[in-house]
């Protein structure tokens, strides 16, 4: 037994959600966290392993840099480049893993993080292919994507959003911070991307159902600070669906987050 | 009963090959002709309904355009649109309807198929993701596209494809014609289109493990002369994944397939 080889490691996970539900364990469903512990137990020789995780996704929201973290057993001793490696190989094609490497014992992939990155995909191309599907939210008619963007800057700042999420009685407040809400277009998809200090339980799809009644014209964008003062879900439009929806990115350190800029599809990178 | 409602429809049909195992009806596995099938018949009140496809895909292989047509029964009447709402709405996500029309009833969707283009995706990205591991393969080291443009020039005409073909005996002939094999880089995407008038049991995917083979330099490209002048599957490098393969267009006529080019990841169109 060797004290030094017990390392806390941060490993950053891509994953397809359509194939899962969601992030977090549950009893009779199978969910990312269970599928890779239980791969990392089987390499480390049975020493159990729980993970860490940065956030919870939702059933069918995918991910491109969700965060967590385990502390390892003291032995056997697996390099981080090793692990990278076995792991990529024994997980299922839905589950990779992009980096290992050791972080503070201390560390904790929730409570450090400095802020989260997600983005939403709209497909303004009228008809839906198996593909896309899986990836973004159809739209059936056009939107008027300067009124979004107009009713995205009344999203941006620290605000109480009980507006704009599901099971409120759940959390202690509501209070969180939206620093930026980017719009990029590739072909017929438009990227909404939120970058903010924390989101609520399915505050993003909650804003998204908003963003997307204003785009259709059903909700004038001026009303967004109404429906935010409001405090009350039942104020806001309906849910957005989970399928569009990619956590990009979880960030431990300020600048980082402040380089983050969307530069092709989610599902292309 | 009326006699005027039996009509041959024509479907166009996309879908994801990873959730089936092919298209055609097989036994003991799910198959989009079943899972189509089904959907018809329960549409035509219980009339058993059969599909006649233009090809066969493999387990694994995608589809934007396969082709299917079947007869309808003199009862109830359906109007196409109805079809393919209807279609669209009980059918998975995976399996979506582009197209219906009435052809003639004698039509016949694969004899009278003038062509077929094939398009392969190579992710030269080097890092995978669970979103592009379902829709192409993942080269490991750079490629010579130069030494593979050359290589694909001695497959175009006609030639006995016997070394680009599995399970050659049970075939009368392997002569096949190819017109043209486009080359189309998306950004770390390289899409290589095959356009035909027909294709052997995994020839696409024998003729991508040769091009895969040449642009790693294993092969020199002027070996493919003499590997299709052997015609023995032995003489010829391993066959490509099908997860890589997408079915984009069956023909019926010589214009629209001379038509053709890819302008977009065949998983975005």
């Amino acid at each position: 037994m060797n004290d030094e080889n017990v390392r806390r490691l941060l490993v950053e996970i891509s994953y397809d959600g359509s194939e899962y539900s969601g992030w977090q364990l549950q009893p009779r469903s199978s969910t990312v966290q269970q599928v890779l512990q239980k791969t990392l137990t089987k390499l480390f020789a049975g020493h159990p392993i729980t993970l860490q995780g940065s956030s919870r996704t939702d059933a069918g929201v995918h991910a491109l840099g969700f965060s967590a973290s385990f502390v390892t057993p003291p032995e056997p001793y697996i390099s981080t480049d090793q692990l990278l490696n076995a792991l990529n190989r024994l997980l299922p094609h839905a589950i990779r893993i992009h980096t290992i490497q050791p972080v503070p014992l201390e560390f904790n992939a929730r409570y450090d993080a400095k802020g989260k990155a997600y983005t939403y995909v709209l497909n303004l191309g009228r008809e839906e292919t198996p593909f896309t599907a899986r990836y973004s939210w159809l739209m059936r008619q056009s939107l008027d994507i300067e009124n979004m963007q107009t009713a995205a800057q009344f999203l941006i700042g620290t605000h109480d959003f009980s507006s704009f999420v599901v099971n409120r009685k759940n959390i202690p407040n509501a209070i969180r911070t939206i620093f930026r809400v980017d719009f990029n277009q590739f072909d017929q998809f438009l990227c909404i991307t939120f970058v903010g200090n924390g989101f609520l339980y399915k505050m993003i799809r909650c804003l998204m159902g908003l963003l997307e009644a204003v785009g259709r014209g059903s909700l004038d964008p001026s009303e967004t600070g109404r429906i935010l003062a409001a405090k009350n879900r039942m104020m806001a439009p309906k849910t957005a669906p989970p399928h569009g929806l990619f956590l990009m990115k979880v960030f431990y350190n300020d600048i980082t987050m402040k380089q983050f800029n969307l530069k092709q599809l989610p599902f292309l990178m």
